[in-house]
């Protein structure tokens, strides 16, 4: 998602810094200049900061690794992390902070699409009340130091890139090798976006006034089954599918999917990958790291 | 406070390690063994949680200076010293974690007592904000690994050694000295509660199965205006007190009172000190230091 972020900061014309642990990670790809930091080290964090003295902060790094991040301790790293930078940021005259949180952070098991400000908060898990968390914290932070403040509530990402035991990329890979692609019963209903308009999404909020926290999501529900089929049929292998050959999540909620209108009435984004399209570009991408 | 914890904690036979920032902070009369360690230092704080490995730790530990606290940025440091703690009481085996939050975390502006899970959350404050965050991060991580937790959300405090410009010390000083003690027209209804209650209080949670917030209070409104006439009388220098001499505080509002039944039901705390009796040891202290 983060190299989406920076390619669409600079075509909005911002003069882009990003930052990578190791050197190697960053993406020669990207119009940014790059420096190398791990922001889990409080001084390395603010150290960077200060040296670049941005007008405006978009942190989007996190604990991400797939399965693990509910419950890792390092949540609480990453909490730390975003409050050494919004005090870093704060001290050099950065005048608007954005923060990346999830879905997770609202109470689920409700029907209606989650909204950000009627919706319950309830996160059931460590990652979701630490984004919960720190979105609180950066808040009160900012609306009493007179900061401008975001927070981006990114729903379901997928798109080239994507951790591979993910959901659309598990399917994706198997499709494209011609192996049995197994999957629930595909009942619970999400609301996906490709990992390019999420980033186009969080750009339009940074380059913005909105205040506050905003869903990243398309407002359209999908059930799992439907990206399935579509996944399988593009692919030109139906017959692959497995539906029901693994179980359901337990306490998987039954529908997730944002309300959009903060993000569409109160920034400039305009989605422009349909769902079909979106899953198209996955299969070329999973289909040309398997080299066939 | 934090000195009342610990007699309160020797009382109940808890081989008892107390840590300050400066050896000379540490009180000799306390029957705790002191470290020297500056919390918000996080190679500090693991460090001493790493070298003692204590079975409970209660973190009473925050920024406290009166009127600077509210907005502190230090909050947020005081947030990431706390999740270094529990962290590193996680590694070490501790089995129970007792945080100090504060009435100030929830929505202000209702009659009710305020009750630990029916009130509403909504903390106009940065140090309400952080205190809140503080609590929902411990809890989910408590949560999560099998740790014990409590969070203490403590009320109006006072009682010796309290600062000098807060609402019952100022007038206390003004009375003993003789001197007119001007104060707001008291409408304002608090639940007081001496700071050796609340200590007991606290060591009484720390020394229970209780599992997240509690509320730490008498469960009694007073008005301030009795609280201050009160104190007058016990002068004996009804006299002196100057209702209406100070403006009432924008947006103050009107009633703050715990609902006790957690903090009775749960623990075997039993409060020992009436108003009165509070009062007029406040009112021996500043004579005292008054050298009166």
């Amino acid at each position: 998602m983060g190299r989406h972020v920076l390619s669409e900061l600079a075509v909005r014309g911002f003069d882009v810094h990003a930052s990578a642990r190791h050197a190697n990670i960053a993406q020669s790809g990207t119009r940014a200049t790059w420096h190398s930091c791990d922001l889990l080290s409080t001084e390395e964090a603010r150290r960077l900061v200060i040296s670049i003295k941005p007008d405006i902060v978009v942190h989007c790094a996190w604990v991400t690794e797939h399965g693990a991040y509910w419950t890792s301790t390092q949540n609480l790293d990453w909490v730390m992390s975003t409050l050494t930078l919004i005090a870093a940021a704060k001290s050099v005259g950065t005048s608007r902070f954005v923060g990346v949180g999830t879905c997770a952070e609202y109470a689920w098991g409700g029907a209606e699409p989650l909204q950000e400000t009627r919706s319950i908060l309830q996160a059931s898990t460590l990652y979701g009340a630490a984004k919960d968390a720190t979105r609180r914290l950066c808040e009160a932070f900012a609306q009493q130091s007179g900061m401008s403040f975001a927070w981006t509530r990114v729903f379901f990402l997928y798109g080239a890139n994507e951790q591979p035991n993910r959901f659309i990329s598990s399917l994706a890979r198997a499709l494209v090798r011609g192996e049995p692609a197994p999957m629930s019963s595909g009942i619970a209903v999400r609301d996906f976006m490709d990992a390019r308009d999420v980033g186009g999404a969080i750009a339009a909020v940074a380059d913005s006034q909105l205040f506050g926290a905003v869903n990243i999501g398309s407002g359209v529900g999908t059930t799992l089954r439907n990206a399935g089929e579509t996944l399988a049929r593009l692919a030109g292998k139906p017959a692959l599918l497995r539906l029901n050959a693994l179980p359901d999540r337990p306490n998987d909620p039954a529908v997730l999917v944002a309300n959009v209108e903060r993000l569409s009435q109160e920034t400039d984004f305009q989605p422009s990958i349909s769902l079909e399209r979106g899953l198209q570009d996955a299969l070329d991408y999973w289909q040309k790291e398997a080299g066939l």
